[in-house]
């Protein structure tokens, strides 16, 4: 059997995940890890892996099915995913939701002027969440979603707290309310505010004499960021911090609860995840999604795509009779 | 905006709660409904539908979209599955698992030689716990899926308990053990047999004068049915039956538990029902993938599918870039 041949542009946490999701795919392999640092000083797992400057982008087209980019959303996605569906079909997971519609646009531009297939915002919020956000208010028109995240590390809320002037190292984690997550799984539809449905806890590590009282004061008064939670703040030291805190768990919940026939029979549909490693699970949908971006392709698809538009047959290397006898 | 017809075969609980659900879908009306009694005796909600006796299947040829077919697995769908789709594109909710294959095969034939679409086994389960299972395989390879139903009524173990000598009346709920869905999401990956997963609840109103002692030894040692569970027989009265257990509620659990990376990375991922009303809601599912089957027809595919066939933007009513926008 011919493997689909994968690369990875952008080895950091993501695309180490990938790489590691890849060798347990039976029908793919790595072909090739695309970095911005000196290729020779870049150590992968994978023996017969090519490891090429970002600048050789171009030099493997027609030897790699599917480039997986695991670039961030911030600045490097909003240039590398038009740049790249030029060149290959793609896959990345691209998560400023906001940005969704702009973004989608110029992949879809490039993608389909170059026949190629780009499926975005792949993941699990957006991803796996938004699936079930969809399936969800499709069989349940009257009712309503609550997404809840965590318990979990906030990269972006971390960094916020780095930035504090005293600190020298922090950790953020986001964690859903159980009492909100109850009262709708009640079927109550409630109305919740941010601050009832999630709250912020802060693990710091102050400078040596820093003021902590102003620290913790600076966090949970932070625009944006923390002002409109509840934060606790625990200062710890360094060593604690890379002893208990040194893992990127994450997760969520999606449910929606909602009535039908006169409104009198309710029903909660509830989507959760527990997970151990962020970039690790995150890694694991993108390289399902790169065996169906191969199998578009292959059907001679092109453009931009999310998750809503991929059947879920396309993501499992097991043929179809098998999915209907085993999974149906 | 011209509205998707669809025809109902069939008005027991499924073909009301089918007929609730249309009349919420803003795109879809219900154009007849097929029965097996006198159509003159049928009392249907919709005021501008029809009412045809089932040997009039054929008289709505071209002026209805889709049929959804609410008949039973065990004698109806084996042979109207075939016949209808002769006639018209059908969705049904055939749920005997073994014998999937055999019925989709049946179902494919007729469908493609009539160039209609069909999509089988539409529901819970099968239906979203299967999706749920090959999403989650399709991400996590290294792992199990475990599947719990309940708390809910099973229809068949009801069924079985009244055919008990000395019964008049009786229901059984399917529990899921609490103990074991607790292992599974702890990661430990537990093997659990029949026993350890399920509890079955039975009340039964007992005839005037009847061994209930012996009653309840004919139903904990029926073989298939309870003899491989712990089972919990109470005695109450016929007016306690109708007073309490007349609703239809069901549910349950999809888990997968598995690891990423090394197998250090512990990762689960939960999906879960709480339902009211089995009928309401396997129809409600029912009614948007109707919506789909009316746009692959109108796409111009043919041929039996499952859930697993049909991307999730299908089954909604709203276009593609409002999906992106609001649920992504």
């Amino acid at each position: 059997m011919n493997k689909i041949k994968i690369g990875i542009v952008g080895y950091g946490n993501l695309g180490r995940g990938a790489e590691l999701a890849i060798s347990h795919a039976p029908d793919m392999e790595l072909a090739a890890v695309f970095t911005r640092r000196d290729p020779a000083s870049l150590h992968i797992l994978t023996e017969n892996a090519k490891v090429y400057s970002m600048d050789a982008l171009a030099c493997m087209q027609g030897k790699i099915d599917v480039m997986i980019l695991c670039g961030g959303s911030a600045t490097d996605l909003p240039e590398q995913g038009p740049a790249v569906a030029k060149l290959y079909n793609t896959i990345d997971s691209f998560d400023t939701h906001a940005k969704i519609p702009e973004y989608f646009a110029a992949v879809d531009e490039a993608a389909k002027n170059s026949k190629h297939i780009s499926i975005i915002s792949v993941g699990w919020d957006p991803g796996l969440f938004s699936l079930n956000r969809l399936y969800a208010e499709s069989i349940l028109p009257n009712g309503e979603n609550y997404t809840f995240w965590g318990k979990g590390v906030s990269q972006g809320h971390s960094d916020a707290i780095r930035r504090v002037p005293g600190v020298k190292n922090a950790i953020q984690y986001t964690v859903p309310i159980e009492k909100a997550l109850e009262a709708v799984r009640s079927g109550a539809h409630p109305q919740l505010t941010t601050r009832q449905k999630h709250l912020r806890e802060c693990y710091v590590v102050a400078e040596e004499g820093a003021d902590k009282a102003q620290i913790e004061h600076a966090i949970k008064t932070m625009p944006n960021y923390f002002d409109e939670y509840d934060t606790v703040v625990h200062f710890i030291s360094e060593e604690e911090l890379h002893r208990n805190h040194s893992k990127m768990p994450h997760g969520g919940f999606v449910l929606r609860s909602g009535t039908t026939g006169d409104g009198n029979n309710k029903h909660i549909i509830e989507y959760s995840l527990k997970l151990d490693s962020n970039p690790e699970f995150t890694s694991s949908v993108l390289v399902a999604y790169a065996r169906a971006a191969y199998r578009m392709a292959q059907n001679g698809e092109c453009g931009a795509k999310t998750v809503f538009d991929i059947a879920p047959a396309m993501l499992s290397p097991k043929d179809s009779a098998d999915l209907r006898k085993e999974l149906l």
